[in-house]
């Protein structure tokens, strides 16, 4: 152990541990505040403020009165935690969290869309927006960066986290497709955005003699890589609980300590391997959730998924305050609001590029009876709230950029996750309302694909096919049908290999999804319903 | 929040967060190294190397693998986590789940001895200890300390952790008296020994103009004031949840997010009152499972127990891991060796005198079928392992004292954990087995004092009771009335006001501790097989 030089001032060091203590104390008690509000809120059906949003506003508020306080510096100190900290120890179960709690049955039936509207589209959005923003710097409407930062900056506001969005959806009940759509591209696209910025990131770095298939390399080089490194990590843990035999009653403990250190096993690997954590332990949650769980004894199945909600929440509850105070600390120049005010309307219009794009290719290739009705593009449009991911990207960037260029997408970015956060979670439940995707009338929530929803939304869409995209469309549907032999491949191989039980899964999926599919996000619904 | 200056070397930013990943991805390792390796060897029931000693010699192991390998400086540095860590994330947990873990009934229906063995003992064995290293020193055996830091080494070194001692009772089976003894009194010398070293620590930075007075004062003030932080959050959060009505299903989340906020919370609130955050989480721990436990749904009682288990577990094991690691990197003067003997030989003899001491007391108190038998003051004193709170009050020295004397002191520390662990923990099933206080007989565990185990042993010690003592006797007995006098206190007055149910616990206690008392040991035993 490396031995901090001893210091001779007992009472300095003392008052530092004390000022210390403070700060964690009034932090814990803001984390408590935050529970109770949102609680009372949610008790009381008060949908314009939502968790997430009154987290936020607690930071704001506490953040404000400290700044005009007397005090100010010793606040701030207060709540110098490290990025690393925020690295190491807020984000990591956050993003396992939202690959832990994917379904996987209804998002696997979704699966060409989710990956449609998460890749092509999250890629789509990024370009859009790092267009958009940099010819906005060239006319002069807001702050000028070089081309490459705006298409960064296009990246980490691409990924979206619409967790109030779907706490709403649970509340009120909602089509178990589009939930999977929503929910299942905003984690995906979170790993698009990590790999877009980097590759962005280092064509930055090294900016001469890059060609652009070297940037592709680049891009495939963390996006599989990382990828890979997460899946492999949870199959070796399937492979491990299949064949340890810790599923009896005594080992409990045993078996939990080594499921909860896999998901940070599967992070810090790919960090060092120079990949990107948060896309390997996404892809370990996936995995993880799907094969190792159902190895689990069922009192351990409990625990975890309790264990790994809890502590999600704790660390997404302390992101949204942290955010809140961040943003009323900044010594803000006034010279942002341009950028922040452009910024949101050009993630506006690449989201809708992304979506309805991304939408009329998807329906291009699923059979009439499944396309995506258009009140669900709309919803999923509506879904772009950006959270922790872009807020913990901006961070990077403060690194990654020289100091004006860095801040400036910190600042915007931070305004831009508060400001998204309380309007679009404010309005969620009137919207949803009144696009009438959510509700307690089953009808919406029935069969495969969208039968009862097509009828009545869906007869103008199906008219616009044009004929001459028939040949793309043949492509897509070949797509289309590989997703579903994806299904067909975990069905036959992967669930027997990697899982004890071969007979039930297969009966599941050979079932339709069906009125039963609302029972499993019933129960999801209290365990979640903080995101 | 403070941005920290961006530097423009992303190359080497991403070098030493690669570095770190790769260090904590060793470290993972070494934790899942050390969960399976003590699974095995508690599999095949090879009590030589409990799990403890397994990671310790884990961490041997790969810290001198460290050390001989070229790349010592890297690894060294990816070891190198700050102090902060230790005492905010590890050392909490561990000390909140000793509290927890307790059983209230054995606990309180042995009060008076656990209470005499830890305050007056540490005290007795703290002074013993200091003494005999001033005087060790005078006489040039070792390495020569300043008095009081002679008393501050025998303060933190008297802080015992029996954790392999009582996972082989758990193993084996032993008397629940016994149990609660050797547990509670460990639990309650760690609160003594950290209000005895910041005494002498404070003591030692204001060494003019302080009297005697002065310094009981100073104890009361650390010992009392840091109980009461504790007592009062522990309280304060059995009110909430006997009034806030979240043990409902749905809310099972919310529940366990504010259960596992208070245990932090009273440990900052104790920092940020100069006292002894410990000492405060501890007796934070005690009063939450006797009061705010009962309080929870069912569930969310099944999960805070396994959550605390698991967090303390792996703490636990990462902190004899590093123990392990540290003491193979160190550069050792060899001039320790000398002190490192003799301090064995003094914390023996101190342990004696406050074990034997204190042992002898309280049997005056107690009645003749209810004396502590010899075997089991002989199994007390046996169980003085070191553990995490030695080594993080040694890690504070180095801080308090000058360099040379921080060094010594953390090293010799460092070194009788190690020893302690591997030798009384190797012996551990062998001793236990020889003082016959172990083992599937169920007459050492029945009724509520020790009458089987009287007859057997005690006989000769009943007739050791002189007639001179007798006035100090009726004293003693006035005491130890005085604690079965809480107990009714606890029955009468605390449980009704802090718990919702009042019938059940009286019923509980009215009954002798009878055969069924053996249950919640071993259902126990299931959970907290790692202490």
């Amino acid at each position: 152990m490396e031995i901090s030089p001893a210091i001779h001032d007992p009472q300095g060091q003392e008052k530092q541990q004390q000022a210390a203590g403070v700060g964690i104390l009034l932090q814990i008690m803001m984390l408590v505040l935050s529970f109770v509000l949102g609680h009372v809120l949610r008790r009381h059906k008060f949908y314009y403020l939502p968790e997430a949003s009154a987290s936020l506003l607690i930071g704001l508020i506490v953040g404000g009165l400290a700044n005009i306080s007397n005090t100010e510096t010793s606040i701030r100190t207060w709540f110098n935690f490290h990025d690393e900290f925020f690295f190491l120890f807020l984000l990591p179960p956050i993003i396992f969290q939202s690959g832990f709690s994917l379904q996987p049955k209804p998002f696997f039936s979704n699966f060409g869309a989710i990956v449609t509207f998460s890749v092509l589209g999250t890629f789509v959005a990024s370009i859009v927006t790092g267009v958009l923003v940099y010819l906005g710097g060239v006319m002069f409407l807001m702050y000028r960066l070089p081309f490459v930062e705006c298409l960064m900056f296009g990246s980490l506001i691409s990924a979206t986290d619409p967790v109030t969005v779907l706490s709403i959806f649970q509340e009120l009940g909602s089509d178990v497709n589009l939930y999977a759509l929503v929910f299942g591209e905003s984690v995906l696209n979170d790993a698009m955005a990590i790999s877009l910025y980097r590759t962005m990131s280092l064509v930055r770095s090294h900016s001469s003699g890059q060609n652009f298939f070297m940037v592709i390399v680049r891009f495939l080089e963390t996006f599989v890589g990382s990828m890979s490194a997460g899946v492999g990590v949870g199959f070796t843990s399937a492979l491990l609980f299949k064949y340890a035999g810790l599923d009896v009653d005594n080992l409990q403990n045993l078996e939990c300590c080594l499921f909860v250190l896999f998901p940070y096993f599967s992070y810090m690997l790919a960090e060092g391997l120079s990949l990107s954590g948060i896309v390997s332990i996404l892809f370990t949650g996936i995995v993880m959730k799907h094969y190792t769980y159902s190895n689990l004894s069922g009192n351990s199945q409990r625990f975890v998924s309790a264990f790994f909600h809890l502590i999600s929440s704790l660390a997404e509850t302390f992101v949204f305050i942290y955010m809140g105070f961040d943003i009323a600390m900044e010594k803000h120049s006034w010279s942002h609001v341009g950028f922040i005010c452009f910024s949101i309307l050009f993630i506006v219009i690449a989201r809708a590029a992304n979506v309805f794009g991304c939408g009329y290719l998807v329906n291009l290739a699923r059979p009439a009876h499944r396309k995506i009705p258009m009140t669900h593009q709309k919803a999923l449009w509506y879904s772009g709230l950006r959270g922790a991911m872009a807020f913990a990207l901006a961070l990077q960037s403060v690194h990654d950029l020289p100091e004006g260029h860095g801040q400036t997408i910190f600042t915007a970015t931070t305004a831009i996750v508060v400001l998204t956060v309380l309007l679009i979670g404010g309005s969620t439940g009137t919207m949803l309302e009144a696009l009438e995707v959510v509700g307690d009338s089953r009808d919406t929530a029935l069969g495969d694909g969208f039968e009862v929803v097509n009828n009545r939304y869906m007869t103008s869409f199906d008219d616009e096919d044009s004929p001459s995209g028939s040949g793309f469309r043949t492509k897509l549907r070949e797509f289309h049908k590989s997703a579903a032999s994806f299904t067909e491949l975990d069905r036959n191989y992967l669930t027997p290999f990697f899982t004890s039980h071969n007979g039930e899964y297969d009966d599941d999926v050979n079932n339709e999804i069906s009125h039963e599919e609302r029972i499993p996000f019933a129960r999801r619904g209290n365990l979640n319903n903080r995101g």
